[in-house]
């Protein structure tokens, strides 16, 4: 399928229903900001605060977010935003001193990891994780290929962009990078782990023939940006097992799944009980604060670390490591990887439960608080049907938005704060949108 | 030269005078965060605090850091600390939704720019932003070539690294990049700016040679990691009229040079009454906080934009902008770049006056507080007697750093907020360090 790199739930200038000073603001931010910025929604949310799951926009409406996965332990948590604060007071400088915060924090990090991963490093991106574990990739296995599933999404730096299928076709993939279907139930026949893996397998052997040794295969471990593939828990392992015995490496991209979200456990390879080589971290680690890392086996840093220094200015800086043990503390604290699964466990049994009343909602796929709904008409999925209802949901003040290769995944990732009363919210507010359009 | 990767200035594990407790340290940063990290000085230093210039230990020791232009308007600066948290306590999130910050950030830092450069996008880290101008020099240009000099360092991405050289011989160039000799004015002969652009010629026709259409011409506009070299004015504009004549873009890497050092002009590129394609910014854009952009024409991003978005999760979110809208505050109502002129011209004299003394401090490069002073014996680099003097003065509680592709450069290039008292304090122990060295 064609992917021309039109973004999901993208705003079209001189579309939708803005106000005189939203106009403006979108003419100035195209003139400031220029053509590559993409607005959500036909029409955009104009937001000033944020507060748990809620977001505000100028006039004080409260819009439920079920979306933002950056914000993980909820918008602007006092906690987290008071260890910004004080530590930016008191020392932010870098890595090539020593400090003691960055060390607490990649120690404390580090434990949640299996002991086989007991190296850390720090980025101010995922993209950045990315593309770090992509040239340690390169160094440790001498090999260059790498394959990604075909909606894939792992951040924007040159390489890693170019291995990144779903910004479209726009954007050219590196002449190393294979795809290979993503783990789709509805698509493949048969046990899903050996299909995957075969797909896999047959990315390795198109490499080969290219007199390309694989480097690694990198995998989003719920494969957010493909469709939200969540399970069945463990199938991953014979594609692990391919790419390994081909001689390349595992790499984990926990951006999105990581830190609690899919509510089994706190890292998605967990609940597939893999062990990668490499794994990625992002998005929720500084709940908003820029801060991204690689954990990573000992073995597969040392030919890089041999030749090789890696010094990021802002990475692991003070404030970016007491902002994210802050996270850490709520994360605890809050026991939120636990209310993801049980909250997640209710918004699905809910969906369900609307799914057997309105017919447009075809499959759903969901760990924790990370939830995949097609949207289909007479079976099929429907991508116009489900950006109405998207911006629907906007409009009654509920956030959310699609993806897939065929834009038609309603993506549900809220705040990992999201109670069983934000459910109901969300619910009733849905069946009332899927019942106006008899959906 | 060989560039074995080993960096001037790094800590060697098992040497120095360490406590008890900062080996203890040391060894769980190799434990935690592995082997491609390194540390500052012989004997690192532990600190724990920051206030304006000064940097403290754990045991209260004071500091002078003339060598951090990350924390350019002084460590921990409470206005810019008060933006970080008031913003972060409101509201954090990304440029999918309107909000006014990052929009009144980009029109107050565009105004600083000539109207021709008049779209500016954002990234975390400088790294990021050279990474993103790689991509649209490519799309505009629909080259692949890439000029640099041939101790220049532009950042950690894979595409970046593989254009810093200084990374040393562990970090393979691209196969697309050439190096060209920085504009050393004591090793080039005859016209500085005529002789510079004959070496970019050359890397051009070299590239044609090899079938591979010129992208662009990549400089800090001070050459930061060649070795600091400020001049003449004006000087560059041949080397930059030849990578136009061949089809390739200019850009500016301001990452160092930007923001007010130079004390001249707030941009190096001003400095030269250059007009770049693309301008990159980073390190003290926000004081620390992670944030870094690219300032562009928009002529160079309508081919990239018209295929392709660009978001970056982090990149200009509302604590990005507020911060750096709070360095901007601070830069003009302290009258940063005028101090950087003044203070800087009284540093550089200072410097010309010890030089009169000892016989080892050879040419000295400055503009504004960005300082380059060659250390020699004989007229001959010294990178021993460098390292020797870079340590001493920490032990003194001064700090500074070298760079060069000969390592005898020492790299001055303190907070802007750096008083005429701080450079009688720099200029009494430099006096004494050198004295004792029979330097």
């Amino acid at each position: 399928m064609k992917n021309d790199g039109t973004m999901v739930n993208a705003f079209v200038p001189g579309k939708g229903n803005l106000s005189a000073e939203d106009q403006a603001l979108v003419a100035r931010r195209a003139k400031a900001m220029g053509p590559a910025y993409r607005l959500f929604y036909e029409t955009p949310v104009h937001l000033v605060r944020g507060d748990g799951v809620w977001l505000y926009d100028k006039d004080g409406n409260a819009y439920l977010d079920t979306y933002n996965n950056v914000a993980s332990v909820g918008h602007c948590h006092p906690h987290v935003v008071a260890a910004t604060a004080q530590q930016a007071a008191t020392f932010a400088s870098h890595t090539r001193y020593l400090h003691d915060t960055v060390l607490d924090y990649a120690e404390r990090l580090l434990a949640y990891f299996p002991p086989e991963l007991s190296h850390v490093m720090f980025t101010c991106t995922g993209s950045e994780a990315n593309d770090l574990a992509f040239r340690i990739a390169r160094a440790h296995t001498g090999g260059t290929g790498f394959i990604v599933t075909e909606n894939a999404y792992h951040g924007v730096t040159y390489a890693i962009a170019g291995m990144s299928p779903s910004l479209g076709e726009g954007v050219p993939l590196g002449e190393h990078v294979r795809t290979v279907a993503a783990p789709d139930p509805a698509l493949m026949t048969g046990d899903l782990g050996a299909a995957f893996a075969a797909e896999v397998q047959a990315a390795i052997d198109d490499l080969l023939r290219h007199g390309i040794k694989p480097a690694a295969l990198i995998v989003d471990t719920i494969f957010s940006s493909d469709g939200v593939f969540e399970g069945p828990k463990g199938f991953l392992q014979p594609a692990v097992d391919a790419i390994r015995a081909a001689g390349g490496l595992f790499i984990a991209d926990e951006v999105q799944p990581g830190f609690g979200r899919t509510g089994d456990a706190m890292w998605g390879f967990q609940r597939h009980a893999l062990l990668p080589d490499m794994v990625s971290l992002g998005k929720p680690m500084g709940n908003g604060y820029p801060v991204a890392g690689l954990v990573l086996r000992p073995e597969v840093i040392a030919a890089f670390g041999a030749k090789a220094r890696y010094f990021n200015t802002f990475g692991g800086n003070a404030v970016a490591a007491a902002t994210a043990m802050a996270v850490l503390d709520v994360l605890e604290n809050e026991g939120l990887q636990e209310n993801a699964r049980v909250v997640g466990g209710a918004f699905a049994a809910g969906l369900r439960d609307l799914a057997s009343r309105h017919q447009s909602l075809g499959p759903l796929r969901a760990a924790g608080l990370f939830l995949g709904q097609d949207i289909v008409t007479n079976g099929a999925a429907d991508a116009h049907l489900t950006a109405r209802l998207v911006n629907e949901m906007r409009e009654a003040r509920v956030l959310i938005s699609a993806t897939g290769p065929r834009a038609n995944v309603l993506k549900i990732r809220p705040p990992l704060v999201f109670s069983m009363a934000n459910v109901d919210h969300f619910l009733t507010v849905f069946d009332k949108v899927l019942t106006r359009n008899g959906a």
